[in-house]
């Protein structure tokens, strides 16, 4: 805990003074003042966080952490577990959906295994930081150790910083898990206080008896586990992920840096929700990608007061959502960066006030 | 009217056997099926609307149509009139939100004047297609001649037939003219039957006396003119503008070409709204991008039964959302063409059926 402590103890709040001066560099662009709206919101939001009045976009990351949930044991998924490791070499051949996006924005895929149950070849372009071989069934005791919640985070705070030193300038969040959508749910119904229901959907695809099923998982995992909504590490080890807990470690890890995190859809949305009830100055740091078709993810952004930018009804995960997101954001810095003024374009401005 | 109907003649439906075939494929991706959402719809639209299989994306072009409006006589904008040809010239230096948006994406701007109030100084990057010196105040009479609204819908093919010729996979539209909110505003009453009132906004920011002035004018041309909902040439030549026709004219020589295209606001809407009333197929070629602030994008949308991609609160016209509508149709296409299958990829089907 005392490496997490460390981290959050240095996530401050935006720059307000500079994102006053940014909204006055706005109003002097050749556009009716606020009429590129939420590109404008956001070129301001990106200043406030970096502190930087130009900001250049030039290191992207997506980091995509695999896990495996000990919960699929119960039949909660409509894929077998083995497709999380599958999944993993997909992602190092280039061959998922978050590798054609991150190409399409010109972003970086940084892949680990924190915790898939098999060990996998190693890879020059994998990064193997498994906490465990997958959490264990939530239906029958928690994930995982308290020990092993709080180094998972630890881990993602790790695995940030060291790519950090490659150079990061925005980062996006994703995940690859067969089973995480049970984790996420549960993880979402304790923090937010909404009843199991309301918050679980059918994940990869599971019909309707699979999704009673899975609510039954749920609200048995909850009432064995008992997990205390005041703390989140408890949370976390009771019905977590372990790429749920390196994804929060990212998120803090990113904010302490002061480089702004999109995080993508229900699974980085329950790590986001972990990081904010860590931290909730982490908010500030977070950017909504897009609003996932699992119900519960409306009740995250909500629950934490962000708004997304993609109506996509994705749910696919991997960060997929979060590099379509990146992309916006960098057009909105653009948008501050490189337009030109009423004064050197010639343009008059407005006669009424 | 001749040219017109040529065009709309040629507007066949989509391509549903290879939509199937194409759904097919989306299915053998490696990821959930389904998953990607809207993506994968996109992607389909695509394939159905250029009946290409693989489509590429090499010649984005995001066409800018500027005209001045009489109507700005009664104070309807916040902006003087000169901002339409001072605009036109910041779009030819590359300043404007347009270009920088339109850079972010790998798009080509073509800017064309075919009304602005004024001789704009000859230049290579500029087409001078004007169709006359702005339109007639609407609030005392017709935009235009019934003539002039023809001709500006054939201007409008005749513009996008010559930058065919330079190689186009699809096009974004974009307008600019001072005063162009209330004529939309007006074209949208006519054609949904909505009350002014709920089709009225604030254009480039005018205040709440200014907007009730905005309604009262709109609400006389409408008076005055008696447009014929049922005769959109009518429409456009009573309360309409150079540039909506221009846009319409675009959008119908698109789709005869097979072209799909990405609307923009609440101009470009109007023209879509038009577009649709001269041929309502045209309504397949549609991808729209966002929803306007202009509260009257909203019922244009839901009119012709579109469902916008992103919601970032613009209101500035030029063709800014469509440009990041068009590169987000472009990451469907990638999905399509450059994702792993599971059988290339070795990763497992779903169990449960």
């Amino acid at each position: 805990m005392q490496n997490i402590k460390k981290i959050t103890d240095k996530i401050a709040g935006l720059d307000y003074k500079l994102m006053d001066l940014t909204q006055k560099g706005l109003d002097n662009l050749t556009k009716p003042q606020g009429s590129l709206g939420r590109l404008e919101e956001l070129a301001k939001l990106i200043v406030g966080i970096t502190k930087k009045g130009n900001p250049i976009f030039k290191d992207k990351v997506v980091f995509t952490l695999a896990a495996d949930h000990g919960v699929t044991e119960e039949g909660v998924s409509a894929y077998p577990k083995e497709v999380t490791a599958q999944m993993v070499y997909n992602f190092l051949r280039g061959g998922a959906g978050i590798n054609v996006l991150a190409k399409h924005i010109g972003a970086r895929v940084v892949v680990a295994d924190v915790g898939v149950a098999a060990d996998l070849e190693p890879n020059p372009k994998l990064i193997i930081r498994k906490i465990n071989y997958g959490t264990k069934n939530i239906a029958v005791g928690p994930a995982m150790t308290r020990l092993e919640a709080t180094k998972s985070i630890e881990t993602g705070i790790e695995i940030f910083e060291d790519e950090f030193k490659n150079g990061i300038d925005i980062i996006g969040t994703g995940d690859m898990g067969i089973g995480n959508t049970t984790a996420s749910s549960a993880i979402t119904a304790v923090f937010t206080g909404c009843p199991v229901e309301d918050v679980t959907g059918k994940g990869t695809g599971i019909d309707d008896r699979g999704l009673t099923n899975k609510i039954e998982i749920i609200k048995t995992a909850l009432k064995i586990n008992n997990p205390d909504p005041n703390d989140p590490i408890d949370v976390l080890s009771k019905v977590g992920g372990f790429e749920i807990g390196g994804i929060t470690g990212i998120i803090l890890a990113a904010a302490a840096k002061r480089i702004p995190v999109v995080i993508d859809g229900f699974i980085s949305g329950a790590a986001a929700l972990t990081a904010y009830h860590i931290e909730p100055k982490v908010k500030d740091y977070l950017i909504a990608s897009h609003c996932s078709v699992e119900k519960g993810h409306r009740i995250i952004l909500s629950h934490i007061g962000l708004r997304p930018i993609l109506d996509l009804d994705l749910r696919l995960g991997e960060g997929t959502g979060a590099a379509l997101g990146i992309n916006i954001v960098e057009a909105a810095i653009k948008i501050l960066t490189q337009m030109a003024t009423f004064k050197s374009a010639g343009v008059s401005k407005r006669t009424k006030e």
